[in-house]
C-alpha cells in the first residue's frame, strides 16, 4: 500500500476574490495530474485566507485596555494583540513574544493563527497588512471541493492546513483547520488485533496525519507550493469535520 | 516534488533476538523496493522493542505504595502502573483509565508507551506480558541504520515512531521516539519569503511530520505492516537525535 502526496507546481500568487478550485483545477491539469476518486487536495490556510479577503491593516485598528496591558507583558503591538484576541474565544499562555490563544474555531494556536508574512509585496510594501484565518474554514473546504467534484466527476476530500506548534515538544506541525468529505478522525476501537485481541485504543487523528505528511513538502514559504495533492488515503471517505478533531476543554488536561 | 511512503507488505512477526535490518532487506526485496541514497525506513516500536526483547510480565511486579495508590485513583492494574512509573521521570496528569507520564526519554505520553496488544499470541495465551519501549532508540535507529547502508551501500534516515495522544486535539499521532541520520527538527528561521521578507517562524518538526504520515499506512494491528519506506523527503539528511525535538520542561508551559 502506497501514498503519493504530490506538490501541485506553478501554483500561482493568490490575491483576494480568485477561485481557489479554479486555480487547483487549472494547476493539477498542467502538472499533468488527473483528479479521482479517492483523492485528498491539501491546502495550506494562506491561499484559502487570501482569496476569501480576509485581511486586516493593524493602521485602523484601535487597541483596547485588554489588548494594551498583554502587549507590556508580551512585547507585541498592541495593535496585533488587538487583533488576536478579536479571533480568540481565550488567552491561554503568554510570555515575552509568545501569545497562546484558544481560537474561536476551538483550537489552541500562537497568535490566533494570525501572520504576516507574504502578505507584504500584494499589498503595497506595507507590513501593517495581517492575513486572518479563513472565517470558517470546514465551508471553505466545502465550497472548493463541490466546484473541484462537480468539474471532475469525482468524489475527493479537501483539508485546510496551518502551521502549529504543540505541548511538549519543538518544531512546528502542519495540522488540519478546515475539511471537507473526508474523517478527520478515524475510530479503530474495538477491532481486532493480530491475534485476535480487541485494540484498547485508538481513535487516530487520520487528518492531523495527513496534514503534517503534507505539510512536509507544502514547501516554506519561498518555494510556493501551496497544494498537495494525495493519493491512497487508506481510509474511507466519508463527511466531516474539524470538530472530530478539538478536545473539548472540559476533557481536556492541559489547557 | 512528491513524497512516496509504502507499507512494505509481508513483513514477519518479530521475535526476541530477531534481526530487524535483516528482516526489513529481505522484504523490500521480495516487495521490489530498491534502497537508495536519501530514503528513509520508518519502523514501528513494536517491532524494535520486540526484536530487544523488552518485555516485563505483571506476575513478577510488586507494586511500590506510590503504585497502589496511582492505581486506586486510576483504576489501573497497581503492577501496570509500577512498570510504568518505572519507565517514567514523572507523572504529569492522572485520572480514571488515564496516567500521562514524562518518559525516562524525554518525551511526554500515556502509560509510559507500554502496550500489551500483540504481545499475547507469541508468549502463550496470556495478557501479563507488557512490551516497553527500547532501552534507546537512537542508538537501535542507528544499528538498523548501519547494517542496512552498508549492505545496500546507501546513505538513509531510519526513525522509530509510536502512536501518541497529545493536548488540545483528539486522536493519537504517529510521533519520533528515536532516529539516526535524519534532523528531526529543519530550521528555517532567517529564510527569506515568497516576497524577500524573513520568515520569523519557523522551525519545522520534519521527524514528527513524516512520522504523522507514515503512521497514516503503518496500518493498525490488524494488518501488521510495521515498516514504511519513504522516498522524496524534502530535507538534506544529517546525523539527528530525537532530542532535538523535544522541549525541555523549562521551556514548556504545558508540562
Amino acid at each position: 500500500m502506497s501514498l503519493t502526496l504530490t506538490a501541485i507546481p506553478n501554483f500561482p500568487l493568490v490575491k483576494p476574490g480568485d477561485d481557489i478550485a479554479g486555480l487547483i483545477l487549472s494547476a493539477t491539469s498542467g502538472a499533468g495530474i488527473e483528479i479521482q476518486d479517492g483523492d485528498i487536495l491539501v491546502l495550506a490556510q494562506k491561499i484559502v485566507s487570501k482569496a476569501e479577503g480576509r485581511l486586516a491593516n493593524l493602521s485602523e485598528i484601535t487597541p483596547s485596555e485588554q489588548a494594551l496591558a498583554l502587549a507590556e507583558k508580551t512585547g507585541k503591538d498592541a495593535r496585533m494583540v488587538e487583533l488576536v484576541l478579536s479571533e480568540s474565544n481565550k488567552v491561554l499562555r503568554y510570555r515575552t513574544n509568545v501569545l497562546i490563544v484558544e481560537h474561536k474555531l476551538g483550537f489552541v494556536c500562537a497568535n490566533a493563527g494570525i501572520d504576516h508574512s507574504n502578505v507584504e509585496g500584494l499589498y503595497g510594501n506595507s507590513d501593517e497588512w495581517m492575513l486572518l484565518l479563513p472565517k470558517n474554514p470546514d465551508a471553505s473546504a466545502e465550497a472548493i471541493r463541490r466546484k473541484i467534484e462537480y468539474q471532475t466527476h469525482t468524489r475527493i476530500g479537501v483539508m485546510i492546513i496551518d502551521s502549529h506548534g504543540r505541548a511538549w515538544r519543538n518544531g512546528t506541525l502542519g495540522t488540519v483547520i478546515g475539511l471537507s468529505g473526508m474523517p478527520g478522525l478515524v475510530d479503530l476501537r474495538g477491532k481486532p488485533d493480530l491475534f485476535g485481541f480487541k485494540l484498547k485504543i485508538t481513535q487516530v487523528a487520520a487528518g492531523d496525519e495527513l496534514a503534517a505528511g503534507a505539510s512536509l513538502i507544502m514547501g516554506q514559504a519561498s518555494e510556493g507550493t501551496p497544494v498537495v495533492h494525495v493519493r491512497g488515503f487508506p481510509y474511507p471517505l466519508r463527511e466531516g469535520s474539524l470538530k472530530e478533531l478539538i478536545r473539548p476543554e472540559n476533557e481536556d488536561m492541559f489547557r
